[in-house]
């Protein structure tokens, strides 16, 4: 998962190993980016910090700031998102003691940590690192369209939340364990503490969207694959520019699609039905040809958590054949079937 | 020109009378910001401020700072860029000048005024406002994909450059004539300093590309057209997903689509090509469906000025006769027949 190659395409090196900043979430879902990176990276985990025994447990050990200090850890990653938006007070605590006990922290929240005057006085006395990874610093860069080496696979979707992340692991992952060189390359914030690089896309300024997707996959070695995590839905009225932008500067050889079973609206946008999956792959390549018009899709991975198994496999034996294509759930099935037609490429 | 309706669309409103920055421009491309207001807002612009007489004139009084709060301007504004990037010392005295003496200060740039440190001390004593426009505050919107009430036309394009934001400027000015309820939505700093308000689209943070985009032309009058300035390709690979989030935004139920005649090759972007003209007026129909699922493309218009005028009328007469659409050149023939497909709808 490391980026061993192409540093230049990440604005954001986070320092392993980390500690995951629990607080007091009672559900993995608010807490999804901590269980995420601890199932990813667990061996880039050291512990995690609960406030109380009743917040959920990652299953890694429970460590105080100074303890994980003296354990040799680098980072406080902030995996867990505020009620209500603002900061509380016990992180700030939390934040600026980790800074002056020299850990770097990394957080993925809409606020920005290094506004917070406790905080920036502590960054400053520190000199530690205080990463806002939604909110990119540096210039940006403007696309070119040019053409890059080595291959490029880019999960896409019929909306938001269909499981494009846990994908793009999956196949990172596939690819590595058959000694393929492959980067997973992180375009949001859970990808990025994942990773412990990548870049916000959305998070972006539009003008620069496809240009910074160009930087995320640098040219490299011609049999190398970067693994694209992808954003959004080209049929979503709030986010088909962040999707195209992204398509566009990943110049991707293979797009996956990815859905969920049983799905038939978009996520919290009322009167906007779920895209029909060949439609979606169509346009997809269609709008992926500007930038590399050998673009193809190679497969379907779908969430089938809705369904039953046995419903679950008649659903995806019924988009294979429909698609021609090979079509999977990551989580139940895994994804060999895309990664062979990948390499078949 | 001035926002009649829905104020809550604009991110910014700038007060007139103006005084136009021309500083030591040489050519009218330099200047472009500035001639564009002193063309299309004859009314509101009070002067303009030379450094010298070898800069170029825009044919209004010549006046300095104490001359134009006297004379009862509001605003000065930074009708030019400046060589370099960086921002002249000599803008810099002017600035705090104006602010001093009772002006707001408006501009383009791509650095932000209210950074420098002079700048900022002569707002903060002034109480003065300075808007940066491509910076936009405040709390962005995300987009709903909602239907709005009024009517909506955008211009879309073949290319950057090609002249939208003077079609739509003409469309607007010549629904007026016709004593057609009508706003022009200025999505660029030069559309922005001409209409007084506006949101720069390509400064936006991605995700909020559309959403702010519905905010630009929110619920009107039935019978109320919104004449939004375009912005970027669909088929450039730098800036598609920003032509993409503008265009989901905006809903429009017309399309009018810009190119150049005789441009053959994207501007700035080697090794693409102009994309044939009904290959971009299907999908830019095909992709606003989305939003609006009436919506259709009611006209072409080109920038035909590397012709001679014989070449260029037999060219939109193809044109006309291969889209079925009338096809016109804005300065040449002006938007009549536009503007009659439009009522038409």
């Amino acid at each position: 998962m490391v980026q061993e190659n192409g540093s230049d395409g990440a604005r954001f090196q986070i320092p392993a190993p980390y500690l995951l900043l629990v607080g007091d979430a009672q559900s993995r879902l608010a807490a999804k980016t901590a269980v995420g990176v601890a199932h990813w990276r667990p061996e880039a985990v050291a512990g995690q910090l609960r406030f109380s025994k009743d917040a959920i447990d990652l299953g890694v050990p429970d460590m105080d700031v100074a303890a994980a200090a003296r354990a040799g850890v680098r980072t406080l990653m902030i995996g867990i998102a505020p009620s209500g938006g603002r900061l509380p007070e016990a992180w700030v605590d939390t934040i600026t003691s980790a800074l002056r006990a020299g850990l770097d922290v990394a957080s993925g929240l809409h606020v920005r940590l290094a506004d917070h005057p406790a905080i920036a006085a502590a960054q400053r006395e520190s000199g530690r690192q205080v990463m806002d990874v939604r909110f990119p610093s540096g210039p940006l860069r403007i696309g070119t369209g040019a053409r890059r080496s080595g291959k490029r696979v880019l999960a896409v979707g019929v909306d938001c939340a269909v499981g494009k992340m846990f994908t793009t692991l999956a196949i990172d992952r596939a690819l590595r364990a058959r000694g393929v060189k492959s980067d997973f390359r992180a375009t949001g914030q859970t990808g990025i503490f994942i990773a412990g690089a990548g870049i916000c896309v959305d998070a972006v300024i539009s003008d620069f969207v496809a240009g910074e997707a160009e930087r995320l996959s640098p040219d490299n070695a011609p049999e190398h694959w970067d693994v694209i995590e992808g954003q959004g839905s080209l049929f979503h009225p709030a986010y088909a520019g962040v999707s195209l932008g992204l398509l566009h500067g990943s110049q991707a050889d293979a797009l996956v699609m990815c859905g969920e079973l049983g799905r038939e609206h978009l996520h919290g946008v009322p009167g906007y039905r779920v895209p029909d999956l060949q439609d979606c792959i169509d346009l997809n390549q269609r709008m992926a040809r500007l930038t590399n018009p050998d673009v193809r899709c190679v497969g379907v991975a779908v969430n089938s958590s809705r369904l039953p198994p046995s419903e679950a496999e008649a659903a995806m034996h019924a988009i294979a054949a429909a698609t021609g294509l090979p079509c999977v759930d990551p989580v139940r099935t895994g994804v060999e079937p895309i990664v062979d037609r990948l390499l078949a490429l």
